[in-house]
């Protein structure tokens, strides 16, 4: 019999996209909200619009009433009026591309990431050659449609709509290209949210690491809700071909760190309340059998610490 | 009853995205071979990958075979060894975006551009912070995946796989941002594609002219089998926010001017054999009604030349 010590969900979340290619159409992109809000922030916008479609199609957004007064379809006003901002990770266009051609359509907001996050979407995306300018920096001239706003290390951000407090870590993605996490409190209930990310031990800077030593405290205090954590690759792709990103072996590596933190002397059991949402896959298609199918077989295998793990699917639901 | 001068048809295209945004899952790129080729080049490449995943389910590639000793599945078989390269027509996200995010699956290939799509590609995209370097120029080090072809106005290049010559014209998107048209002839028979394009009307440059000069002749001689031609807007949307795109007025004005150059004295006439394959429509998403159905209408109305429209769909096979 399953315990389980959250009976009560703090979080909704509505997977837009959650694969890291090579196919353009589900691209990370997850909307999250506290699970008495309408307001959803979004963490990462790869596919944005057509998740809406998608995700409209199956009901996750069935809490959210209609305007009876709004001309729009309904897809557009949830687009428009339910998607408060965005977070975004870094600026590779898997993590973006959903919100530089959603642009049009879209209403005022504001788009939050790190120094080089913004700087890159700013100098290479809308930059009147890639995308005209819907932001308020860069090159001239301005749409100022979206309001850059930039993420301190070490700074937590209070959002009003939904009332979430937001605080960025950095990632390695990988020699120095800076990649990010974010950790989302909703009254006293936290998510983490990583963005691509190497191991830590392919890497000089243990950013993971840190991560780990903050969100320790909550897993033994049972605040946290669920880590959004990247497994790009099986096992079979080495570390000379990773890239920066994480496969299912150093992803339980990670894990496995963690819980040593979280209970030094039984780690094996430290984590077992914890769910673990398997983000960027990265399909491929050989022998008509996916990526996703071996990653997931792999993972259940490897999975010594008994986490819940979740694997999202486009336009689905998931409440943490 | 239709007479139609072109039994035998000598063009075949596969479309693989045929919208110009807000949604991202289905961008312009066309696919073009000879009839009897099945080595495509992409004209313009903004759904790529999904939209051979859509065109296989609707068997628009059953004449390829699958090559029996092919550990890969069917779909990427085709992206990698059956498109041989990419004419892009401007380097605006939604005409690159899927060439950009496959780059990961793809095989090693050239992509054909002016000066400034090439340009913008490199230092705006393949540049390691929006996507890693998979091509041969700019930032290094080079993934050596894709070589970079610049194309001259003026000039034609030719082509082994599929046996095609192109020849690339400017237009204007708008105030000076350089977009190209492609015209590409097969056995002295002879396709224009244009990319996005404002009115000649709007723009001190009369580029659509000079193309509508170089192809009256091919039409009166019965050569040309199809233009694709934008029409981004209904008639609607007024020339301050047509941001470079036609709508459905200018673009019959520019149609009635080419018909006038083929055939001064009967010029409602000039065209009927003409098919016109409508581009680039950006939908809308306002009560129920879709920014296509309204186009499509109007287009049907202002139809006064009696040129043969044809509506593109993703996945679908249209012979010229």
């Amino acid at each position: 019999m399953k315990t389980d010590l959250f009976a009560e969900e703090k979080f909704k979340v509505v997977v837009l996209g959650c694969h890291g290619g090579p196919k353009e159409n589900n691209l990370s992109c997850y909307l999250l909200a506290p699970i008495e809000s309408n307001e959803y922030i979004a963490l990462d916008a790869g596919t944005l619009l057509e998740g809406i479609f998608i995700a409209t199609k199956n009901k996750s957004f069935d809490d959210i009433k209609t305007n009876p007064f709004s001309t729009e379809d309904r897809e557009i006003e949830i687009f428009r009026s339910h998607v408060s901002g965005y977070f975004i990770s870094h600026a590779h266009l898997d993590h973006v591309s959903g919100l530089i051609i959603n642009s049009t359509a879209d209403s005022k907001k504001t788009i939050f990431g790190i120094d080089s996050t913004i700087d890159f979407i700013r100098d290479y995306l809308f930059n009147w050659k890639i995308w005209p300018n819907f932001a308020s920096e860069g090159t001239k001239p301005y749409l100022n449609h979206y309001q850059y706003k930039r993420l301190n290390i070490g700074e937590k951000i209070s959002l009003e709509r939904p009332k979430v407090n937001i605080e960025p870590f950095l990632l390695s993605h990988p020699d120095g290209y800076q990649s990010t996490a974010f950790l989302i409190e909703s009254s006293d209930s936290y998510v983490v949210y990583f963005g691509d990310t190497a191991p830590d031990s392919l890497e000089s800077q243990k950013n993971i690491e840190k991560i780990w030593h903050k969100i320790a405290p909550l897993i033994s205090q049972n605040k946290l809700r669920g880590i959004f954590l990247e497994c790009s690759f099986s096992s079979e792709v080495g570390p000379s071909h990773l890239h920066g990103h994480l496969n299912t072996t150093y992803m339980m590596e990670e894990l496995n760190k963690l819980a040593r933190l979280v209970n030094p002397s039984s780690p094996e059991t430290a984590l077992k309340n914890v769910k673990v949402i398997v983000t960027h896959i990265k399909n491929t298609f050989h022998n008509g059998v996916s990526a996703q199918q071996i990653i997931q077989d792999e993972l259940k295998k490897l999975n010594n610490l008994n986490v819940q793990l979740i694997f999202p699917e486009q336009g689905k639901k998931i409440e943490l």
